[in-house]
């Protein structure tokens, strides 16, 4: 018995966080491994901390550069604190946004350049991928109009950014998902949230079914 | 008339801050240029903030690439806030640390790696090396001695580690000024404090003799 680790991807108001809610006891209902939801900082008092000084909507003048180097210390001490140890003790770990939100957001939504951003976050995770990454794909123009009406005033830094910003982050997700086919898997998450659950629950079964072989 | 970057180097102990100092007024008394004395995370909000994540002496689970990420971010945002500004305007940027000790503390010190640690670097500085670098070489023992006798009882973190971590510093920091000679210039720290800043601004002279031409 090992452990798993699945990171979920996708634009703003992909519906992702809900999503998740929702799929934990279905597919807990699946295995008898434990399933452990985090999402970064979660849990890591460093990781917190680093991730107060990014989000602070006062620090408008931080450099695109330094925001990235602040998430990927951020993600690596996450990894440190809470992913390897529940992947050690043999848990299922489903993470909410991984390194490829930093490659899409701040290569590509920032333009400091995937290759580059890709770079800083293979020193932070030094080799500890996802063995699956579910994508929800949803356009920048559905993504941002959910947003809207879901957290109206309540926008951080990232959200408030432009159309064209937002464009260019899933621009840099359709590539990232054409050049790791094997580890990132994508599902229209512009169905119903239900049809999104039932979609990432297949997904997620039919790669790991060894694991994910109760009741059936 | 353009601006001059140059950084000053060394293990704990080897007396840069205090050389730093008595050098300023020699120098400026030698050139017409303002001369600016910085030391990360100085005279930049963000990377202050930053830096006090690092520093915290409670934050002793810190993960080492975490700590040599958290750097970076720190130095990219002072580069921007500061250096880069300073040279803009023409004048002489004197930076106590820069991206040598990055690679020397966390690359060889914490056994990261010296070539990960310059791969974040670069990504931090994006092609903004000084122009001079110092290097105050002082052997680990002579430097604690020193740090032992000046700060009692309030050595941060950094400086509480044991001898064999300094010994690995100086080994790195050896390694860069054998990897850089036209960059980096040696000089010896163990001389009078007097004679250690003489020394230092023969350097600095020699290297930018229009700049430094006045009352000759």
């Amino acid at each position: 018995m090992s452990g798993i680790f699945i990171s979920f991807e996708g634009p703003d108001g992909a519906g992702k966080t809900t999503a998740l809610k929702k799929l934990m006891p279905l597919l807990q209902a699946k295995t008898d491994q434990e399933i452990v939801l985090s999402r970064e900082p979660g849990g890591s008092p460093i990781s917190e901390k680093i991730r107060k000084i990014i989000l602070d909507i006062h620090d408008e003048e931080m450099d695109p550069r330094t925001e990235a180097l602040l998430y990927a210390a951020s993600r690596r001490q996450h990894l440190i604190d809470v992913i390897l140890p529940t992947l050690k003790a043999g848990k299922i770990m489903l993470s909410d946004r991984f390194v490829d939100s930093s490659i899409a957001y701040q290569g590509g939504g920032r333009q400091i350049g995937t290759r580059e951003v890709a770079a800083v976050n293979d020193f932070a995770i030094d080799g500890h991928l996802p063995d699956l990454t579910i994508y929800f794909d949803v356009t920048p123009a559905v993504g941002l109009a959910r947003i809207k009406k879901d957290h109206e005033g309540a926008m951080d830094r990232l959200e408030k950014e432009a159309i064209s910003f937002h464009n260019r982050v899933y621009d840099s997700y359709i590539d990232l998902l054409k050049e790791n086919p094997d580890r990132i898997k994508k599902i229209d998450a512009q169905q119903s949230p239900e049809q999104v659950v039932q979609d990432a629950l297949k997904v997620i079964t039919e790669k790991f079914p060894e694991t994910f072989n109760k009741g059936e």
